[in-house]
């Protein structure tokens, strides 16, 4: 006879049907892998009456869940709420304080609890796993946890948002705007009504800060990142990274410096050849490097119903044989504070366009202003403006854009240099900065 | 006090010596992770007085790794001699015999033994873990036992082979023969002496054996692998292949199907756009296909010493934490015999280029032979045959080539229609077959 493994899920959207669907359809399978009956036994949702394709009437119904965390007759408590605070946090830590194991799909929760929360598993003795909450179906958190133990890593980083990478893919392949892309992924269902939390780039945020501290064995702080979101890229850049040998990708990177750990988040400049300059669409990827496995990316789905319940149910699988590492890596009590690393340290190539206005010396003044700030320019890219709607070039009075791409120099230095280029007058309007990631 | 973890490391070349700098420079990053100190305590080599860079005098020295499996005070056997039978398959049998667990990077003796080394580990009630066997340092083997667990594969494939994909990377890019390219891979330790091996597809077929059991939860089963290798690859293929929208690897596909699982090693065409086709030179790729998850990617090295051994310090990680699954996936007694597919039956589309002689009626004695065959094409590309060492394109007399790229057929209609081909003096050597998968 079979173990059953008794399972309550908070939360029943696209997560929480996917996962009770494929629970009950593979159920055979998971036992022949990890030796028990995974069994739904409680569900929570707030509308009962909502017809959800399934039958909920075997399961015990909670519109609390945290009554079902404190009630329910299961082993395994799956929160797929979302939410950093409110039911989510409350029914989880309730379901860890009464010594049931924890999965989970809420990354803004672990990226504002998610130390406290390995805390109070340990303290408990039970797990708390989340593989669901970085790039939906990948299984990232797991080869950080466990796969690349042997290594220490240098860098992590990735496309972690399915809705940025999807507008900015549409506006590369079909020349459209980034509102028209924005437009077109509402209507597919590939962004929400209220896109804030995607395109600006605190979604990504919370992933990369969980990712960080599993890389780096630090204190998950999600709010020393430095943020940047997609709204300000134009065509125009992406036009002129395709000319000079880039795409410009959502990325959010965690590095190792010599001042502390950099987490940052910003639209970049990945090289064309570079492998996440071809992940394309809604698809996620993460690279990871380590001193000894060089660098590995997983790329998949990063959201989904069906894909992040395959996530969830992962967790589940190693819940049910026995697998109990700590939540982040290594016990809460040895992970290391944060040490912020300064962006305006921050070192790498830029990549700059300027409207230059069509005055004698401008271009002179430009290229002063760099050498002063200790900047050497890799490419130098000056083009006539063509005036819209006319074939012909726009008039001598017209500013004229220059794409200028750095060698590897410092934050500070550029914004020195850009501050000088605005006081001198030559720029019709503020210079546009995106950086450019070194990559293999 | 932390508990200690004593390994036995069989085999020190690459893989051994990078495994032995590893656990001591990360030892207490692997303490933290894992909760034991893992100790190389014992090693075995043929020869004592080599000079490996790192002193051996601390080990306790075993001149046979079977007597190490005997007698050496250790917890795990890390057998990195390799070969499927000999000391390397004595030694890991003694071992779990004994009690210990075993961690080995070798695919030859997994794809015949496995299913035997797996019962073994069961009644012993070990681990066996295996993760540096396949695909070097990318975290595949736990991919697929473990984070895959609740989906069912309909496919899983890759770039298994490091020398062969530098191979085709290079005869591509630089136009290069595959003599030439092979010599490069040999002259740069990418290829071995004898490289048969790998270039004959063997390599690649032992790590799809195990990745087919892994997803599709059969006994291994290397034998019943359709194989075959790159050497009959030309530039005139790649050449044809990059203007049809293609690139050629050399992938390993297992792959169900309605008459069973087929496991297939041969040159493949991919198109430009998928992500397998852009994975270059040294690197691996493996591709799952779920049907939650939908399609999971993992890239990375693929061979090279540290990145093997940053797999192997996986797989004494996954000892250390505690976590013991079954060594294929699911209890050895419970894995299906396998049932193989018949390859006369796959299904997809070809390539075929055909040396057509300058006749009356040639044409359409090909298109016949197709057409009888019920086989549609979707490109004929004909082109004139330059002579070679001169700018005149070849005499009236010459054979053109003529690149076929077929819709979706079988490959016992493809067979058909080349030996009618063949019989009716059409054309003016054997046809060439390159058989094209199907990917997003």
């Amino acid at each position: 006879m079979v173990e059953a493994l008794k399972i309550g899920v908070a939360g029943l959207g696209t997560v929480g049907a996917s996962l009770v669907q494929l629970l009950k359809k593979h159920q055979s399978q998971i036992a022949l892998k990890t030796g028990k009956t995974v069994e739904v036994r409680a569900v929570s949702a707030r509308d009962r009456s909502k017809d959800r394709g399934f039958d909920t009437s075997s399961f015990e119904w909670f519109d609390d869940p945290v009554e079902m965390a404190k009630k329910a007759d299961i082993d395994i408590f799956v929160e797929l709420i979302g939410g950093d605070n409110g039911p989510a946090e409350a029914s989880v830590r309730t379901a860890l304080q009464r010594g049931l194991h924890v999965v989970t799909a809420n990354k803004a929760l672990l990226a504002k609890h998610g130390v406290d929360l390995a805390v109070l598993a340990e303290t408990n003795q039970v797990s708390l796993n989340y593989e669901a909450a970085v790039a939906g179906g990948i299984p990232i958190v797991k080869a950080l946890r466990e796969s690349m133990a042997g290594n220490e890593i240098s860098r992590v980083y990735g496309i972690l948002n399915g809705t940025c990478n999807y507008i900015l893919t549409r506006m590369e392949t079909d020349g459209l705007s980034f509102e028209d892309c924005l437009a077109d992924a509402q209507r597919l269902g590939y962004a929400e009504a209220d896109p804030t939390f995607d395109i600006e780039g605190n979604d990504t945020a919370h992933k990369l800060a969980i990712l960080t501290s599993l890389a780096f064995g630090n204190k998950i702080s999600s709010d020393d990142i430095y943020l940047e979101g997609i709204t300000s890229i134009t065509t125009a850049d992406i036009k002129a990274a395709d000319e000079l040998g880039y795409r410009i990708k959502l990325l959010g990177v965690a590095q190792r410096t010599d001042t502390g750990i950099e987490q940052r988040v910003h639209p970049t400049m990945v090289p064309k050849a570079s492998a996440i300059a071809r992940i394309d669409g809604v698809l996620n990827a993460v690279a990871v490097d380590g001193d000894f496995v060089g660098e590995v990316i997983l790329v998949g789905p990063g959201a989904g119903g069906n894909a992040t319940a395959s996530s969830v149910v992962a967790d589940i699988a190693d819940i049910a044989r026995g697998d109990a590492g700590p939540a982040l890596g290594m016990p809460a009590a040895v992970l290391a504070d944060y040490k912020r690393a300064r962006m305006r340290l921050h070192e790498g190539g830029y990549y700059i366009r300027l409207s230059v206005l069509d005055r004698p010396g401008a271009f002179a003044e430009i290229a002063r202003s760099m050498g002063e700030a200790e900047i050497s320019l890799e490419s130098i890219v000056q083009k006539r403006n063509p005036s819209k709607g006319t074939e012909t070039p726009g008039g001598p009075d017209q500013p004229q854009p220059v794409i200028l791409i750095t060698y590897e120099t410092t934050e500070v230095a550029i914004k020195q240099a850009l501050e000088t280029i605005m006081s001198k007058g030559v720029v019709a309007e503020p210079p546009k900065m995106i950086r450019i990631e070194k990559l293999k």
